[in-house]
């Protein structure tokens, strides 16, 4: 783990029956708070590296950025935690109104959105990629061999973007989503086309995992872990292949398992 | 795992080469939505049970309840993901001014609280509670022997509260903070002093836990896995023994190692 991401710090070992002092590694987090246009838009915990790329993802994510000609200028004050960030255009939808609940049909077709801002910038994918279960169990072995110290510790989430078996990013973040955040905002900043490219996560696919894969613009999200039933339905929905349990030899497909093919 | 919490379903399994339909369990993940005082408050997701305890610990949590005589009704729709809980008296803090950092001093003296809400409700500790080693380790293993489920599919969050080594109330969840606030709920709902017990956890102890825990208003909380450099400092200034890694015979204390005693 890089140095940033964690520090040294005197804590008590209770061992062999004795409570002693020793200096043990702490993962660090730090508060980001963006300003939006000059406004307090929104406070995140994250691990403090990648902070240009976390606020342009997480901005991404909630409507607010599609390219990166969009933005007038970003800086980050690391020491303070506050990333200022202008876009060309004056923020019309009001924050208030992204996490308020969605309830209802679309397209008369039910889908499982709870918030609106979801329903607005979750994609459904067009991506007509395939790939063999071989290349499944080689990209989530890569992702586990780029994070020996996530392993050790369990201390922080693990993210990828894939391209068939080559890795284009890796992002490690305390917070699940943030990890994704990243990677959204690397893409963004390297203008990377994403719909046929893969995503692979550590964590458990949870909805607000697969929404992130979907804003992100992704066909295929492969994990260690299990998903809930809410993301197998939001990835049933936006066309996404759901591929968990990627453990040995063997691993579960949850939706659309046309695109794992021999 | 009770039944509301997971259900079965049909998914595709990658075993020995082949790609064969079969029944899995997937662990159930639902929106709920709080409606206070007839307005749309918050979206969450969680797993689906003790709904009432979650709406109640998320707002003593956010600072509009203290105790049980200030909600004049609650109510679940449990089709709909809604909970529609009236206070006695108006809301009156506007809900915005809770996210917005909190960039300042307080009393002279520098606190690592990155909200003004988190500012307002987490309280230092006054416990004078003290626990052995062995009490320690006990109670961890009570904590993981009460979630067996837990164990094999490391899908959900186990928090409980113990009174010594008696275990008062164990709750999980999908979601990290659902499970404590579930258990600040029952406390709430059940008048149950929480001065001088304890909170034993089965992730890690982030920032957003430790004021979980602060806010519910322990003197110490146990975890199996490790904290994080904020959590550490908040656990400082706010007199909460933070105890991780509690694996085997052995555990590190992270802050005020006072309250562990032979």
């Amino acid at each position: 783990m890089k140095d940033q991401l964690k520090n040294s710090q005197q804590i008590y070992r209770f061992e062999n029956g004795i409570l002693q002092e020793q200096f043990d590694e702490i993962v660090v987090e730090q508060p980001l708070t963006i300003m939006l246009n000059g406004e307090e838009f929104a406070t995140m915990v994250c691990s403090p590296e990648h902070l240009e790329e976390l606020t342009i993802g997480f901005l991404a994510s909630e409507g607010f950025i599609r390219q990166e000609e969009e933005i007038k200028s970003i800086s980050i004050d690391e020491s303070k935690g506050i990333a200022y960030i202008d876009l060309l255009v004056p923020v019309t939808t009001s924050h208030e109104f992204h996490s308020k609940r969605f309830i209802g049909s679309c397209c008369g077709k039910s889908r499982q959105f709870y918030f609106h801002n979801d329903a607005r910038t979750a994609k459904t994918s067009t991506s007509k990629i395939t790939i063999t279960p071989d290349q499944c169990l080689n990209i989530m072995k890569q992702l586990q061999d780029s994070s020996v110290t996530f392993q050790e510790t369990g201390g922080v989430h693990n993210a990828a973007l894939f391209s068939g078996e080559i890795m284009v990013v890796n992002r490690t973040d305390i917070g699940r989503h943030n990890a994704l955040d990243k990677i959204y905002g690397y893409c963004i900043q390297n203008k990377i086309s994403v719909r046929d490219k893969i995503i692979a996560f550590s964590g458990r696919i949870s909805s607000e995992v697969l929404l992130k894969a979907a804003k992100i613009g992704v066909g295929i999200i492969l994990s260690k872990s299990a998903p809930t039933n809410l993301a197998i339905q939001l990835a049933e929905d936006l066309n996404i292949t759901a591929v968990g349990f990627i453990r040995g030899n063997s691993f579960n497909v949850y939706s659309h398992p046309s695109r794992i093919v021999e």
